[in-house]
C-alpha cells in the first residue's frame, strides 16, 4: 500500500490537488491519499511536513500556483527552498507541481496547463515511490510536464523518445 | 483552549497585531492570545520560535510590513526563510501576514489593506489549527487576503466560489 | 545582570560598536559587554555564535557597513542569513545594525547616521532583554532607527505617536 | 572498491549520466556505480542523500541540464543549495554537473558541451575520492570542464598548464 | 601549534593557496597548515568541513576565483552559503578569500589583487585565531583586502588609522 501525500492552496487559481488524485486512482487502486490543504505557497512546506510525519506518506505532491508579481516569484523561491528542506530532514522526495500564472496565454490554458502538469508529475510520484529505477530509461530524454516534450538534443546517441 | 501566537513589528505603520487579536477575540472565546512585538521583520523568526517554546503556542501570525526600498524586499526575503525554517524545526504554522508599502495607492488605502489582509489571515490560522481539513474546500479557488479574491480560471470543473 | 555582545567589523568605516557600548552604559549600569570584532560583515554570524556561546551573552547586537557594489549587497544578504540562522540555533535575539554606505548622501551623514542607528538599536536590544513586553506599546508606529521615524498611517486607529 | 553515485534526470536533454559511468569504466575497472534518475533538478538533492544513506556512496556526481528561462535560473540555484546541504549533512562531496541551455550556440554544441564536462567533471570526482590531494597540483591553474580550460593568469608564479 | 587550513580550486587563475601558505609560514614558523583543492568554489564548503573534522584545523582560509557571468556570481553566493553553515556547523571561522575576475582591470592586476588580498586575510585568518581580541583596535577603520583601505569617514571620534 502506498500513501502519497498531496499538499495544495487556496491561492492557486486551479484545482491541482484533484488532478493529482484523480490520476493517482486511475493508475493504481492500491493508492491512498492524504490531502492538506493551505493558504498559500510559503505554507506547503510544513504542510508536507506534516503529511510525512503525522500522515505516514512515502511522498508528496505540493501544488501551487505563484503569481505574476515580483514578490510572488520570491515567494515561490523560498516555498521552494523550504520544500527543498523538508525533503532533506525526511529523506523523502517532494514533487513540485508549480504552474506560474504567466506561463499561460489566457485562462483557459492555465486550467489546461494546470490539469496536465498535476497530472503528468503525479505519475512521476507514483513511479519514483514504486520502482525508483524506473526512470532512468527516460534519462536525458528532455521531458516536460504539461507542455509538450522538448526531447534530446541532435547528437544524442540513441535513447528512447517519449 | 487553543493559543494563538502574534509577532509584530514597531518597523510597521500600521498596528497588524491589534487587527488579528481583534478578529481571533471576535470568532472563539476559547482562544488565548500570546503577542510579541520586535523592532523589524528580521526579529521576527526567533519571536515566533520563543512563541513556540517558551509560550507554548500552537500556531503563529507574523506581522510585518516590508518599506519600498530594494533594501527592504531583501530583508523581507531573508525574513520569511527564516520563519520558513521556524515552521521546520517546530513543526507548526507560521501565517505570515506581510504588507509591502507600495502594495497600497496611499496610506489610506494602506491602512484598510492592513487590516483586512491580518483579519482574513487571522482566521486562516484559526482554521488551520481548528480543523486542519477545512480549507480543501477552498483548494484552488484563488483566494486572496486583502484584496479582492480573483477566483479560479475559466475551464475549473465545478468548485465553490467564495 | 545582563550581558549583551557587540559584534562588528574592521571593513566598516565608523565605529559603530563603540556607539553601541557607550549607549548602554549610559542606560544601565549592570551591562556587562562582550565584545568582538572581526575582518567583514561574513565574518559576523560565527562571532556572535561565539559571544551566546563561549561568552554568555543574551543578546548580541551585530554592526556592519556594506559597501555600495553589487558584491557588498550579496554579502549583506548572506550575512544577515547566518545572523538569523544564529538566532535560531540559540534562540536569542542579534540585533543587526547594518547601514549600507549609500543609504547616507556624504561622509558627514554617513558618520552621523551610523551612530545614531547604533545607538538607537542597542536601546532596542536592552528593552528585548530586559523587558520582552516593552515594544508593544510601539507597535505598528513606524518606527526608524537612524532617520527620523515614519510614523502610522493615516487611518491607524488610535495609538502612540513616538 | 569505490562506490560512485550518478544522480540526473527526464529533464535534460543530453545523457549525461551515461557520459559519467563510461568515462568512470574506462578509467578504472574497480568502481561500482549506482545510478538514480528523478525527473527534474531540484528533485537531485534527496536523489543524492538517498544515494548516500541507502546505497552507500563514496561520492555523487550530479547531471543537470536548467533550461534558458528564468524560472530555470532560479530552480538551478534553489537545487544547488540543496546538493551543498546534503554535502554538509554527509560531509561527502557532490560533483555538480550542470550544462546550462543556452551556454551552447546550437544543440549540436550542447551535446559536445554536455558529453565533455559529464566525462571531465567524472574524473574530478574520481581523484577527489581515489587521493584527495591530486588536485592540489593544479591548484590556480584556470581549469574548466567542457569548453577550453583559461589558464592561468599573467604574472602566475611558474606551475603547470594543463 | 596552530593549524590552519587552506581550501582552494583548479577554476581559479591565480594561486592563492601559495599566497596563503607563503605569508603564513613568514609569520608565524609555529602554524601546521593543511590544503586541499577542490574543483570550483562549490566544493569549497565540504571541503573547509573535512579540514575542520578530518584534519582539526582551527580555522580555515578558503579560496576562490568566481568568473564574470551571472552564473558565476550565483554560484559564488551558493559557495559562500555553504561556508557560512560550515562555520556555524563547527563554531569555526573560515576566512573567505574570493577575488571576481571582474574586480580588476586586466590580468597583470588581477594576479596582482589574488596575491595580495590571499596575504592580508592569511594574516586576519593568523589573529583571529592567536588572539580573538586583536582586531578590535581596527573596529570601523575602513580596512580593505587587496585594494588600498579606504578609512573612516569623516566625523568619526579619533580611532587608529591603518
Amino acid at each position: 500500500m502506498i500513501r502519497i501525500g498531496v499538499a495544495d492552496t487556496t491561492f492557486a487559481r486551479y484545482d491541482m490537488g484533484r488532478s493529482v488524485i484523480d490520476e493517482l486512482q486511475k493508475t493504481d487502486t492500491g493508492i491512498v491519499v492524504e490531502r492538506y490543504t493551505v493558504p498559500g505557497i510559503k505554507d506547503l512546506p510544513v504542510a508536507c511536513l506534516k503529511l510525512f510525519r503525522e500522515r505516514g506518506c512515502d511522498i508528496v505532491v505540493a501544488c501551487g500556483m505563484p503569481g505574476p508579481k515580483p514578490v510572488d516569484k520570491i515567494s515561490a523561491q523560498i516555498a521552494s527552498t523550504g520544500l527543498m528542506q523538508v525533503q532533506l530532514m525526511t529523506g523523502k522526495h517532494i514533487i513540485e507541481v508549480f504552474v506560474h500564472e504567466d506561463e499561460a496565454r489566457d485562462s483557459k490554458e492555465l486550467a489546461w496547463l494546470s490539469d496536465r502538469r498535476a497530472r503528468e508529475h503525479a505519475l512521476n510520484a507514483y513511479h519514483l515511490v514504486r520502482d525508483p529505477a524506473y526512470l532512468t530509461r527516460f534519462a536525458g530524454q528532455g521531458l516536460r510536464q504539461g507542455f509538450e516534450d522538448v526531447g534530446p538534443v541532435e547528437g544524442s546517441v540513441g535513447g528512447y523518445r517519449h
